[in-house]
């Protein structure tokens, strides 16, 4: 029997090196997360290739913003992908027929509400992704068994579970697998776990979450270069839901890049070389536009366990001082 | 009892998430792998600046280049850190006394001769670091035993093994550690191992090096961003000479990071804060001389298990068309 904070990873395991799990689905979130680098001011067409891209590619889910009230966010800083109206996305990419290429949008706790979400037969989503903070367990809760009611597969993505015990995890899992829910992520918000501490926690929602019929999925961020390497861990311990995003597009340091993922996924129905004319059509050109990806100092709030809003603003304001930046950091934590 | 190919974790850990294994040595080789990249054409001032961050940071060796015989490179062609002279290493260094610092140089076998080790009492360096493939091991054995003999500290980096088989990799290292060589290095020379694998090798090298009471090393390369996470992995298993270089700089899509490997060590010892100065004050200029790091072309290289030269050269030329070079490289293989 493993101890606390022990991995059996023989025993935790499943599929070999050379066959596939049937039970993994891709989700690209290129969209959503890079949305959150250019406050999702994306092209049209940028969108469109995307989803033909992802389609080409048979990837499973695509994740093509995020669905906020308009309330709660001025409409006029924001591209129309931080609202997925249903006429915009239906513009965009059409009705999605004939297609095994699912939608799914990001609904975040405090900022979308029941009545941003119409019953599924009316729309061209298949799924919400409900993201929320440990508090916030029970407002997200009520739009999960909302959204379901709608007909809608649901997730729930708890953020920012570095910051907590153990023992609230658990709690939250808890509640979080009573619900409708059909997916439960681990979310590495601050791109600060190691791979050990990745398997301890896969454990930890996969008993909790199978015990009542649900599945497992991971979404992680690149600050200390482990994003796809906590993807690959968490999979092979049991995790089918595998978030990415092309050319690692997403806040700070980015995703787990998809074409790494691609890679290692043995399921012949994913392709890579569509996703690779993607990269070289749009997301080098995109490079020289926008900033995203590894950086010093992405890597220290990753390594100290901090939300990365105080090196977006270094970066965003070209600092150099990497020492007097840490030096920073480490004040706050004091 | 684990079978072939399933690594049991819990067994292999080593260590815990909050104390440290004092066996564990650092070695940067930001000079020798990095010199790869400009032809070790670096300025005495910038090597100068590495030593002296190092011997701040508490990092336990310094590869400093290469050992390569005149005649085997023309020396009109590479600056001196692919040659290493006495001379040149304590002109810019100084004699390195009343330092805990430890001199490395590689011995590159085919282009370091016995007469190229002068006696260790009359040099600088304190480790001879002999690489090879598989089939100059007999070489690389008798260059040990001489190195061995005049004094130095040795290790063997057995450089391509993801290209032999498993009985040839066991054949070779039970020849290997037969030598008076003191340590024995898991390569990962393109970047193609996955973490799983790095475990399973690990064990190999390990089971073998220990009987005969030698130690394992492990180098790795980022093609697929997994040169840190691969050292933290072998580094849990019990792997104990970690190579890394400074900013990742390093041949094709690099090394380990420096900076992500101190920030996972827990030994108080290390100290992060130089390094970050190094880095503001040399490795950021650098970055716009010369090119390093994750690149989709090294990334395809790494996933297909084939040496990076081609997706260097795709690069050097400012090739932009990845579809075409994946189908180049698929051709090749067939």
């Amino acid at each position: 029997m493993a101890k606390e904070n022990e991995v059996n990873c023989t025993e935790m395991k499943r599929g070999s090196w050379l066959t596939y799990r049937p039970d993994i689905k891709v989700l690209d979130c290129t969209i959503r997360d890079g949305g959150l680098v250019n406050n999702f001011y994306f092209k049209d067409e940028f969108v469109k290739a995307v989803y033909h891209t992802l389609i080409e590619m048979n990837v499973d889910y695509m994740e093509i913003g995020k669905i906020v009230n308009e309330k709660a966010l001025d409409p006029s800083k924001y591209g129309i992908w931080n609202y997925c109206k249903e006429d915009d996305i239906r513009r965009v990419i059409g009705d999605n027929e004939d297609t095994d290429l699912k939608i799914a949008v990001m609904a975040d706790i405090g900022r979308t509400f029941k009545e941003d979400i119409r019953p599924r037969d009316e729309s061209i989503v298949d799924m919400i992704r409900v993201a929320c903070y440990i508090h916030q367990i029970p407002a997200a809760l009520e739009l999960i068994e909302d959204a379901h009611k709608k007909g809608y597969e649901t997730t729930c993505n708890l953020m920012a579970v570095s910051k907590c015990s153990k023992d609230d995890i658990k709690e939250a899992l808890r509640l979080i697998v009573d619900s409708p829910v059909d997916v439960v992520y681990l979310v590495d918000s601050f791109g600060s776990y190691y791979s050990e501490q990745i398997r301890d926690l896969t454990r930890i929602y996969l008993e909790i979450a199978e015990a009542k019929g649900k599945v497992v999925g991971f979404h992680g961020h690149n600050n200390q270069q482990l994003a796809y390497a906590n993807t690959v861990e968490t999979l092979i311990c049991g995790t089918s839901y595998l978030d990415a995003t092309i050319g690692g597009l997403g806040r700070g340091a980015g995703n787990c890049p998809l074409e790494l993922l691609i890679g290692f996924l043995k399921n012949p129905k994913y392709h890579i070389v569509p996703l690779l004319k993607f990269i070289q059509d749009y997301i080098v050109p995109l490079q020289k536009e926008i900033h995203w990806g590894y950086d010093i100092a992405y890597m220290l709030t990753g390594q100290l366990n901090e939300h990365p809003r105080s090196a977006i603003k270094f970066i965003d304001e070209k600092g150099t001082d990497y020492v007097d930046f840490f030096n920073s950091l480490c004040d706050v934590q004091e």
